[in-house]
């Protein structure tokens, strides 16, 4: 079940570099495990921000928020889900 | 799977009344089939709007816009779809 | 008298660990004692959001003020108000 | 129980105009008679615009949506309802 | 003159309790003496805000404007005002 | 007393031209009066837009309202009302 | 070069069924043929809308141009585009 | 002197197509005119819309409200204007 | 060349008074030195906010802006610039 | 490949100034590096705002990304990004 999920993040600017570089490894390494895990289908940068725009392919809802409320940035961002549905033009 | 849904809907002030009655006939008759089936969960009215607050209850996304999509007013109307998951204070 | 309640929580990033926890306890154990009273009718979670969508079951507007502006996470959250009537197609 | 109701107008502009002054004169009727029942009580129209500011007092949330919708402009009209309680400084 | 002035009030969540309260007292003083002057003619709480909803009857929009500015939460809120005339339906 | 009257004109773009122009003519004899009467005090057009930016000074907020709704594009136009003081660094 | 391309068709609620029927046909044949071509890489729809949200795989700006402003439905839709990047943590 | 002009064109979706044509036609042969003198130096299309972004050199702003009103598709259009000034990074 | 200038001012709640103080005698001075030179041509207080509503007249886009990048309060001022021009009503 | 990238600065109004001075100025630098490889081809200041609307020609979507994120003010700016494509009456 696909949902697309954008993410805004909003890091603090008088963040620690090191305690920032922290989060953001922790991050990525859980967004590739994701990736690899099949859950977190499609990961993209928007031109100009610090965010992205991706498609989870998740067994639930509940499933969803418990991956997005497990990121390590998770308290920074600004998350909106749309859910998607087959699409009869689609081949 | 729960989401809430949010159905504005929008019908020309110019549309003659039998034809305004009868799409209404055939949406109050699906909506209550839909709820008898389970799928449409809770359905409540916005004081003051011609609109209605939702709860469906469905096996995946495409369900739901399946049932979206079949109600005779789905022409006529703005709908917001919100995915829910289980609140951890819920009891 | 039915009420849907929507809150988004704001806890600024940089409260110690020890003051959040002991505020979402105190918060869980209230709205845990609302729903038991049957005055929060139902609870659930906003996916990908640190969110609720809510109903309340009230004798009256004053009422629902003193139980949200009792909540423990009243001052850091944003609160919208929408009043619910029965819908004629509820059955 | 005190609801401030906001209404916006939008009639067709090229609705004949003894069927606007009808509609008209149909809602005055209602709404004085409101008044003089204590549901309707406050009216201001909102400087510059076919708007109102009201003030309703009600039994409930569907008393109040009976009412609204009873209007004859309802059709044309685009409400919002905030729930209102007592104030504690309110004297 | 009438005037719909709608107050939102935004104190800090870290102003220290004694602050806050003095605030909040020396607001109620002064909102209940012009609510005695006649000045501040309604007064509402918005259900789940830590906001109001007011009637101000003033003599010009600089009355209007040397009364909101004086008031001890005015650094603190956010204030949309609107110019009501008599509703042609008013009784 | 002073207001800024933001006014948007939106006339249908299938109006004859005819009707378009007599509404016109109407709307510029009436605000040329008002200029002259000393009531529309000031009045400018937006850059691109019809639509236009007008300082209005009158008694009160009820004969702002019935200037505004006396205009012969008042039916057509989108208009917003600021309520202006005098500003403690005007000399 | 990734876009994300958000569209909702508005089509006019009075259009004649076959005239709509015929532009849809018209559109999924192109769609299906710009997916075969690789162009139109993702198509989803938005649950509850008629709208969808989708994936371009273009040369250029100008080229995703030609491809939309081509659509049978692009006099009837609203669209959105945001230009993609490669995300860092992508696998 | 420097202005970024944003046009959004609304065509409506039921104009004869030799209407639309001959309108098109004649805001190209002026937009190029303009061109060409100097006070339209920019015209880019929006990906996905019928929009442009455009940059005007004009005397004033009175010549460049007289220019944009004199556009065959004015009445059809939504128009923002930006002032620009040097920038002092610029080469 | 006139422009419609609107001047939204956010003081930080915690900036030491004598610090304000300083920056609001500034604030006044400069624009009663512009007010008399005939570049702000008119000021008024926007009634219920820390804002204004001013006219300026200036020569350029790039006067405009020096002008207003060096008012003590810039940076801590939302401004909106609104490019005006004789409206043909004027007298 | 044409883009129009629209920037707002906002600066922590209580940076330290020479922090502040080496940001803008590394910026400025950087832009002017742009500038000459005819990356950054056009720059202009919004009127009134520590803003700026930017056209930047590159070869792709990433290039532009690399680009906007190594700018030295970029934690700061919120940028918006839109893909333009040859107005078929430019000349």
């Amino acid at each position: 079940m696909l949902f697309m999920v954008q993410m805004q993040v909003n890091l603090p600017v008088d963040m620690p570099a090191d305690r920032a570089d922290k989060l953001k490894a922790d991050e990525k390494a859980l967004a590739q495990q994701l990736q690899r895990d099949g859950k977190w289908k499609e990961l993209w940068r928007v031109v100009g921000r610090y965010a992205n725009v991706s498609i989870f392919d998740v067994e639930s809802n509940d499933e969803l928020h418990t991956l997005l409320s497990s990121l390590p940035l998770f308290p920074y961002m600004d998350i909106e889900v749309t859910a998607l549905a087959r699409h009869p033009s689609a081949i």
